[in-house]
């Protein structure tokens, strides 16, 4: 497996964003841990955050603000290094306190800054780094894209960002994405941290709809270890500076910049599962034939997330049966196993529920040995279709959270 | 934690029940694989079966063969090496021709004979070997309960198997039980394999809903790693020749023996999670103050079944964030997490959804680098109350399973 290495010449700034990230020392001394965005006046924001019941106080203070100002927001600002959850009330007293410096140095309303944090849970915020830490933020602000994408990492091992540039109406439009996240994935609504800006110009309910819309189809269909991180959420940016209204241009301009804008997500969201933890290989469980999209993701889960099929596929071996197993116990109602067939790659290893006549052990060795593999199962009882990327279980994983306390 | 080692004079042999173990090379040379338990005649037997759609073709059979002769059951088949799933209408054969054998060989009707497997799945069932081992396995019908106990393993280290004696109305009654089980283990309705055996006296249909009761309590409590077999199930037999009609006797009788079967299941339940594939503790996750059973149970799995968690507790690492996200994302509605508080054994660490005041990490440490953890949560809404067993996932059992085909 490949992951996706960039350089900072891969990404295009976008006109009306400046970024920074600057070392805090928040948990280890010299490591890019505090990264502040400033949106130009006028750009419509909107966002989607974890469905963890205990949610961290950034997400609690983010979605009040975004709600109390209109979406008129000015400033991101993320720490990594600690998740400031279950922190109680004096989490989300510093939280606010660290959007308060933002607000203060750059003379703007306390509901224009948006905090993040990812890290360890349970300890208090090092809010005095914080306070030291914003005006070196706000004077490295600028267009270091790269740096940004470094500034929010935590396991991950490289940097994640994506740019594209398409033409609407003849001109130019931009979207740039960062992201991080590569252990405690199952997001649901929204990834780890991830940030998306666009230079077209559309309004906040127009946003909030493709937001929703593109998450649904990316960062809500990866899973490396079915755990919903405290402090996920998904930041879509939009401040209108290359002058084109994307919701003035005609269908074909919306619809060209929603399938770019969607592509990027969908990027982003498979770049953490090429960065997932102790992850050799990426893994494509694409469910067909399934009466509705509720089953299809049910059974698709069950496979992406099942520690036998993960370890199966970190060694290499075409071990159908665990897929099996795990389709059989994913709660399909009334499943008519006689008719699920299960393909890997272009090879196919059961139909009718059996093994095929066809199949060899070399076949399916073949296809397992790849370091990107696609499961195909079709359940033969309707049209429905849904995708979810993954990634094996290695020995690597158990070590790397048995010994990183996040 | 400490693996329970039984030797033979622990078991207690059940009048009317017989037992044998034999070599037959069904997958490695020299192992036994093949078990034969004779029932005498006007035994009771009752079984629950695994509830995976992709059950195993001696599934399909055993669950017909109860019907059929109305729980006349004289003989039971198991081999280990080869689960006899996922082979289509050949692996129904295959099973009906192994009760076929036996039939034969005793002079009883094919649906008297209940077949049983486990192994890897997807192979078509070495039947020549089988036919071959059952009159080898009739001529070796004794009392060895733990050759026989030690001839239904496959990943296991050790064999599992409980024995108690109680007096009702002043005669005794004997219970003895063999499991295995060490992963693949989140049995629904049922465990991977246990026969559990009686010499009371219980009609058919009192039989049933004692096992459907203590089962729900024992092996449906339990798991490794969230993967349901599909080969699971778990009988019941009950001879009769102690003479002692536990429904005939006074209600205080029949509670005492449903309280030491429930008990004796339980510690059988447990045995699999002490001997779970790579782990080094055993989990008990208790939670309190549900609302009901369901959210109970979403919770202790939620917990359970989190790699994240489970990768803590290997490293012995009193990393409670990830239990709290763990209970998080469990689904539980309207959680009010400001209420919950979370324990290590006697330790408080989380109360009123946070650090507890009183919590330091040295106390924790404590309580995590014990071999037998306690993690209790209180939610604080109700009076329902859960416990599940599961074991902590450590790098061994990702070497097994990348390693075992199963």
């Amino acid at each position: 497996m490949s992951k996706q290495e960039i350089s900072a010449q891969d990404l295009l700034s976008v006109p009306g964003v400046r970024v920074a990230a600057v070392a805090s020392h928040i948990r280890y001394a010299n490591r890019l841990d505090l990264v502040l965005i400033e949106l130009a006046q006028g750009s419509t924001v909107a966002g989607v955050f974890t469905l963890n019941a205990f949610c961290a106080a950034p997400v609690h203070i983010a979605r009040k603000h975004l709600l109390t100002s209109g979406g008129a927001i000015r400033y991101l600002l993320v720490n990594t290094g600690n998740a400031n959850a279950g922190t109680g009330q004096r989490g989300l007293d510093d939280a606010l306190a660290s959007c308060d410096y933002v607000a203060k140095h750059a003379g703007v309303p306390v509901d224009a800054v948006l905090p993040f944090s990812t890290g360890v849970i349970g300890e208090n915020l090092p809010i005095a780094k914080i306070a030291a830490g914003v005006p070196n933020a706000f004077a490295a602000l600028g267009e270091d894209w790269l740096n940004t994408a470094k500034g929010i990492m935590t396991t991950d091992t490289v940097p994640k960002a994506r740019s594209v540039k398409i033409e609407i109406g003849g001109k130019p439009v931009v979207i740039t994405g960062i992201t991080k996240g590569a252990g405690m994935i199952k997001p649901n609504m929204a990834t780890m941290l991830s940030y998306v800006f666009t230079d077209a110009k559309i309004e906040q309910k127009t946003l909030h709809g493709l937001l929703s819309r593109v998450v649904d189809q990316s960062f809500n269909r990866i899973t490396v270890d079915g755990d919903t991180s405290t402090n996920d959420c998904c930041v879509l940016s939009a401040t209108g500076h290359s002058g084109v209204d994307i919701q003035a241009s005609d269908a074909a301009g919306f619809a060209a910049f929603e399938e770019a804008l969607q592509s990027l997500v969908k990027e982003l969201a498979k770049d953490i599962i090429r960065d997932a933890e102790g992850a050799k290989k990426f893994v494509t469980v694409d469910i067909q034939g399934g009466g509705n999209t509720d089953e299809c993701l049910k059974v698709a889960y069950a496979i992406s997330e099942s520690p036998l099929v993960k370890t199966a596929l970190s060694a290499s071996d075409p071990n159908w049966g665990r897929i099996l197993a795990a389709i059989g116990r994913a709660g399909v109602p009334e499943l008519d196993v006689s008719k699920i067939s299960i393909h890997l790659g272009k090879v196919c290893i059961v139909s009718n529920g059996t093994l095929a006549p066809s199949y060899s052990e070399a076949q399916g060795q073949a296809e397992m040995s790849k370091p990107e593999i696609e499961i195909t199962v079709d359940l033969a009882r309707g049209q429905a279709r849904e995708t979810v990327w993954t990634s094996d279980l290695s020995e690597e994983y158990v070590r790397i959270n048995a010994s990183y306390r996040s």
